[in-house]
This record gives C-alpha cells, structure tokens and sequence, in this order.
C-alpha cells in the first residue's frame, strides 16, 4: 500500500487548507487503494473570519490543531515526519498554504517558508519521490526548488501576476485549465490550478482526481 | 435545476459539521446538476481542540462563522431562510449536528432543538419535501418528527444506545451498514449510517452518495 503524505496548513479556504480540494484529494487517495499520512506545522495562525472574509484582529488560532479538523484528529507534527515516512508528498491548496506553510502571501516572491515543509520538499526531490501540488501551493514548490531546479514546471491556472512571481522564483509557469494538470516528468512533479480557476466543486473535483490518478501511477 | 438546502453546524467532527461528510455532499449534489443553499444558525458553540479531543475552556465559537469556512463563506443564516428556498433538504452529521442544531449530545431524547432548524425541519414535511440526514443527524429528525409521525423510519448505523434513545423519540430506527441507506417513502425521508459506523473516508462515501442519488430520483 503506498503512502503518501499530505501537508495540511490549517482549515479553511482563506486562513488554512482549501477544505473542498483537501477531502477530494483524501477521497481520492483512499479510493486509489493509498494510506495517508497527514502533517502540519505546530505553529500559530492569523485567522479569517470566513462569512465576512476580514482578519480577526488580535486572534490566532494553531495551524496543527485546525488542520486536525480535516483530519479527524488523525495527523502528526510535521517537525516528526521524515521523507522515509512516505513514498510521494501532496499539498492541498488554500491561503494557508501560502500564509502557513511559507508566506507568499504578504511578501511575495521574497517569500520565506516555514523550515520543516522546505527539509520535507527538498528531501523528498532528494529521494526522487513524486510530488504534487495543487492551487497555489505550487508557489510554494517554486520557492523552495526554484533555484536547485531550474525551469522546474508548475501551473496555479491563468493568473498572471502569480504566474510571474513563479517564473521570478526560477519555475516555470505553464497555463492550464481547471479540469486539467500538468507534468515536470524529469522531476516527477504534478500541479493543477483547482481552487485558483475552479467556479464550482466539481470542476475542481476532476482536476484533482486526474492528479491523485497521475500521483498514483508514477509510484506503480 | 433543483435546490437543495444544506444545513451546517460548524466546521470539524467534534465540535461541528463532520468535514468529509459534508464536502462528499457537496460535490455529489454539483455533479448531480443541484444548486446547493448553505445555511447554519447564528449562534455560539463550544470548541473542541481536535488534535487531542479535549473541549477548550472558556473560548466558543460562532457556528455560522465556522461554517462558512466548508461553505467558502457562501452561507446564510438559517433564521433567514424559508422552506420556499429549496426543493428539498440533507443534513450532514458530525458531533454539531448534536451539539448545535439540537443538544442530543449532551441531554439525549430530552434534547431541545434551535427553533429555526424546527421550523425549517417541520415545514419540509408539511411541504412533502425531501429530506435526508446521515451520520447522528436522524437523531434531530427523530426529535423533531417523532411526535407527529410516529415511527418515521431512520438510521444511524447499528449503535444500540443511539438506537434506543431514537425510538423513545418516537421514530423506529433501522440498523444499516454504512454503504447503504434507508427511506421511509411514506415520509420521504433518507438517512446514511456515514461516519457513525465508517472506518475510512471512502465507505462513508458509497452511502452519502447513494443517499443524494436516492434524493435527486425523489425530485424527478
């Protein structure tokens, strides 16, 4: 049974893991016969007020613990997980991912990201295990495999500003429709734009499936 | 296109909406051609850490707010919707089933039920609407129609203490495995053991896709 692990930042489409795109991925995964591991940084959150979209001022909330909504309690400190935990990494997309997990969010390519989710992508490059990424976490792989990987391919869909930050990072951007994903064959990479292009759940949905589908093989 | 109205009651298992249920709903609803009208009450709830099963002490939550975080913050308050909204009605399980739109969890068959999900809960039988509720939901519909319909037919899987405490409400519980479903056709009522008896996201899934299915064919 493969293992694949899933990075969650949180719960919730503006402060944490897209909810909608993190469970069609976990269906998916176990409907394809997989096990999965599910980590998040134990570090603190801003947090969104989801009916209004406004930041709560003078709140956080713990990426882990919110994450583990999703996960029904079931997930670890992603500072306990090795690359020898699993045999290829998915990320689900939201804010969080580019709020928690690095924070492309405010800064932009000048971005940083948080240090146990950089050890696990590159370790997992390392490993030559395959990798996917959907909605803007492939921002995330952009920044932290740019430089190593030059060219290295990644799509978040059609949006040009962060398409350009991407390639600025030393990716390179591919445009791609919703239902679609696309490869870096050499490096073993899959992304697809889901939430960043997606109008409803079920364009998302076949996006995604078509990722977990193309995960699964590379590991067959 | 037909509307279906989805009642929330809060985002993760322990404390709100179990997150896989509700977001398999959701997605089997959109790629059955339904239009899909979130609605949760506007009240306070008590918070769950889900990373260690505790209740966190002097901190609640907003259950319409936490809501909005599965609903992508297209979500209305349940006070301001009427059985005129949809053309039928499910409602997803998850401990805020219990706790939020009833007290089952903590008062049993002597529950109290928030006054909106009543009226809306009564007016769909009164309309000869649709209704369906997985997981420990049918315990609220057992609540609410057990008087008047005695021996509404539901399941909550195979829990005994569950099961009886559902039948001294007044409605007859059925036991069901958690792939399946059952429908009480004089009532027009669907309900799915979901993750009361599931051991993985994917069974939960057979049966919450048999149910919307069940529930588009009662709207043909």
């Amino acid at each position: 049974m493969a293992k694949i692990g899933v990075i969650l930042s949180g719960c919730g489409v503006y402060d944490g893991s897209e909810i909608n795109e993190t469970v069609i991925t976990l269906l998916a995964l176990d409907r394809a016969g997989a096990e999965v591991i599910m980590m998040a940084p134990n570090v603190e959150q801003q947090v969104v007020n989801h009916l209004t979209g406004d930041t709560v001022a003078g709140t956080t909330r713990n990426v882990l613990e919110e994450s583990a909504r999703i996960a029904r309690g079931n997930i670890s400190d992603i500072a306990d997980v090795t690359v020898n935990d699993f045999d290829a990494l998915f990320i689900p997309g939201g804010f969080g991912a580019a709020k928690n997990l690095c924070d492309f969010a405010f800064k932009g390519s000048d971005c940083d990201v948080n240090p146990d989710v950089e050890r696990l992508l590159k370790a997992t490059i390392a490993a030559g295990k395959p990798l996917a990424a959907i909605c803007i976490a492939p921002a995330l792989l952009a920044k932290v495999l740019g430089k190593d990987l030059p060219g290295v391919q990644v799509t978040i869909g059609t949006d040009e500003g962060t398409a350009g930050a991407i390639n600025s990072m030393g990716a390179t951007h591919t445009n791609c429709p919703v239902t679609e994903f696309i490869v870096d064959e050499k490096n073993r990479i899959i992304t697809s734009p889901a939430y960043m292009l997606a109008g409803r759940i079920s364009e998302a949905a076949t996006g995604i499936e078509k990722s977990v589908d193309a995960l699964m093989n590379m590991l067959r």
